[in-house]
């Protein structure tokens, strides 16, 4: 015991410092960013060619010409931030994200899904510690803000108390949620005994204690894992407690044709989950339905009606589900945002590949319908409206998020076009969504707050960070029995 | 004209310092690498957990592990680098790259094919002067390197004197070919004119000056732009000249539906380009296939049986092209590698992409013919032998080249994945495929010398090619007539 002193004594050492991050985090005064191309993604589509942005405390207090903004606001500012040769953007919103599942990448590619859930993924998330959590989502989020994410729809965590520490103090936003099964086949033990009852009222009790905290970056939601695992009971319920803390529902929906022709079976109905969770009255506006992959032309009518929100995760259907009928889904005006699911499933957990695969892939999908490509689809503009005005839509938060215009949060995206991996910008938009990359993200604000600044992030040590969930990532698997096959001769 | 005389003399004092790097490449002595874990690739799968390889000039003189290695070669090496927490494979190979339009990146996006083909490609190409290839070819290296890519096959550019010089200054190694079209509609008015004696005529000169050029880095081949703009005469010349000079052939093959219909119109035939190209006695093992998308099974044999080389392009693919039977190609013996095409097509020039993108679109596409995706499918294995061993073999120059091994040229990658974007790695090879990103490409050795150490490109000043391919860029496209429309509202 003795010798674990020290690591005590550092452990508290670092609580006290974050503690007083968590508190800066209230301080904030004015600044002036000005001299960036701003893609403001308001209705009009303005694009400030040189323009500037007020920020006092959390919010924007103007946009506009930076030269305008330079004459009103030069006096009344804290700091004055010159970005020439910069692009500006709202911060991106990943609607579908795995925060616990950071430290199991890797461990179960180029297996079959049975394998990767049953010998993979539910042993890890089953033994997972709420230290673990915590670390996971440090991890992954470390990973989104580099990407240039502000805000996430968690797709269904182990430990809300771990992934809410964690989001609080990296200074992002989210929507955490619990992964939630009261039922199915080969459950871990320790997920097994859970009842209806049980799933419902430890969703309630995170709600009332993390709802709206972090200075109001979290909010709780309610989850289902998936209908597989779902008695009729738990959707009901969980409906009903959704609507009366008005808060929204993440859901993976219609993955897989197995789950449409088990839902067919048990049910009685003609087409899969959508069609069934229609007959429960399931379908409502504040449901994010996850990848949708398995949804015919009724079900689509079906979701746009009820006014769900589908979050597109190009990798994860590439690599294990299918390609979802996205331009359909958005020509019957369903608001479809993009996710980068779990880093087991995909394992980048950048939504800025993601943008460039969903275009990619929905190019690319019309073949099988047509014969031939349409490499229309989906333009550039489309998929930067699907990362911030249809995923502000798809977390429930669009009155605050998704643009950046006056009176909505200081969520900011700060582009450097000026690397090899961009030149030349013929195309500004265009090359947002095909050459930019992770690498060329060097800034994020939220919350009025730099969360990431010339590509450091600001309210935890990166490397340390790392080393823990390295460490405790390798403790967790041998915990969890998950063994890997080697795939060469390692000498 | 007096104002031009300073840029001329600055013109003249840089390439006065490029020939001085030029002559540094011929000064090397004998280096150890130690202490990372080295993915040999050889036909054993060895794998150095902690491995040590020694470099004299520009070959591999001994590889084994570290300890091994130190004690027999410290004493007679100039330098020891210690490669601790590292990961060595051998440089990637790009085998379908259009050099020419590194600076057309972003001039042909979400637009149909005969716009991209005839309103963007065709007039920046045909306009393109031979500072322009040059610039073009630098850029596109430049960020060639920074992806881990020590040899590419270009897939036909515009001037082979400028490409020829990049390539030399930048350290790279390529098999460079001249866009050759002899034949078709609407062809720009200065290359309507060319005969199929001018094409043979012009590929054979630059044989002649650039074949084992640049310390033996430059090889020269062939090259057939596609079939619609090849006359048959063409085709015949191109098989008997490359046999003659005993080199390869570098064409576009079966890449839409519309070129398999025109060519069995034409020449009576059952099915498209491959079968065609079968009948002519044109299918020969020095002949590296691009694309190769629209193939039946009967073709896939053809082009087994001949020892064809197939270049797949998943990026190109799935925006432009269609998917190609990869897995089925890879059954049938077919040696498959990867490219990244051109900036226009792509638009990332990321051979580490390209890897990802490869194993999730091979892993999908089984949904349209089994009605399911098959994650197992083109497992991370496969895909390093893609872009290493099979590359090294479509360059047909895997004597020298694919894999580290004793006597074969010093091609090194060094990857550092201690970053955000791949821990924890539990599986090594999987996350090289799928996790790994430009960002983690750190170093790059060619023909024995380093070309990127710590992500600085060594032989040419990144930022000066960047600054004047900006430049040229945007005169080329006045010059062309090229004209994008915005797609947002400007202000």
């Amino acid at each position: 015991m003795i010798s674990n002193h020290p690591q005590l004594e550092r452990e508290r050492e670092r609580e006290k410092w974050m503690m007083e991050r968590e508190e800066e985090k209230e301080v904030v005064g004015v600044s002036v960013l000005h001299g960036g191309m701003i893609i403001t993604m308001d209705e009009e589509q303005r694009v400030y060619r040189d323009g500037g942005i007020v920020v006092e405390h959390d919010k924007i207090k103007a946009i506009g010409q930076s030269a305008d903004i330079l004459a009103e606001f030069s006096d009344v500012a804290d700091s004055i931030v010159d970005l020439s040769g910069h692009i500006l953007l709202p911060g991106f919103i990943n609607t579908h994200v795995h925060s616990s599942q950071q430290m199991a990448r890797g461990i179960a590619d180029d297996v079959d899904l049975m394998t990767w859930l049953h010998e993979r993924i539910w042993p890890y998330e089953s033994n997972m510690s709420e230290q673990d959590s915590y670390l996971s989502t440090l991890l992954c989020g470390i990973e989104l803000i580099h990407s240039g994410v502000t805000c996430f729809a968690e797709a269904g965590g182990q430990h809300v108390s771990g992934m809410a520490r964690a989001v609080g103090l990296l200074g992002l936003r989210a929507c955490l949620t619990q992964s939630t099964m009261d039922s199915g086949h080969g459950l871990p033990p320790s997920w097994a005994t859970r009842t209806t009852h049980q799933c419902i009222q430890s969703q309630k009790d995170n709600y009332h204690k993390y709802h709206n905290t972090a200075q109001g970056r979290i909010r709780i939601w309610f989850a289902i894992r998936q209908i597989m695992n779902s008695t009729p009971r738990l959707l009901i319920q969980t409906r009903d407690a959704a609507t009366q803390l008005n808060t929204g529902i993440h859901m993976h929906v219609a993955e897989i044709p197995h789950e449409n022709q088990l839902v067919m079976d048990v049910h009685k109905i003609d087409h899969g989950t959508v069609t069934y969770l229609d007959k429960i009255n399931f379908l409502q506006n504040n449901l994010l339905a996850a990848h949708s992959v398995w949804i015919d032309n009724n079900e689509i009518s079906l979701l746009s009606r009820a006014g769900v929100k589908v979050s597109h995760c190009p990798a994860a259907a590439m690599r294990m589900l299918g390609f979802a009928p996205v331009r359909e889904m958005l020509d019957a005006g369903i608001c479809v945002s993009l996710g980068t699911d779990g880093a087991p499933s995909n394992n980048r957990m950048s939504i800025v590949d993601e943008m460039y695969l969903a275009s990619l892939i929905n190019k690319g999908r019309g073949v099988y319908a047509n014969g031939t490509t349409d490499p229309t689809a989906l333009p550039a503009e489309t998929i930067l409206r699907m990362v911030t005005v249809n995923g502000a839509k798809s977390v429930l938060w669009d009155d605050e998020l998704g643009s950046l215009e006056v009176g909505k949060k200081a969520d900011i995206v700060v582009v450097d076009p000026s690397s090899w991996s961009m030149v030349p910008v013929h195309d500004c938009i265009s090359s947002l969504v095909y050459c930019m990359r992770s690498e060329n993200v060097v800034s994020v604000m939220c919350n009025g707050l730099w969360i990431m600044k010339n590509k450091k992030i600001i309210y935890v040590d990166e490397e340390e960070v790392i080393l823990k969930a390295k460490q405790a990532s390798v403790e967790l698997l041998k915990r969890a029995g998950i063994k890997l096959p080697t795939r060469m001769n390692i000498i």
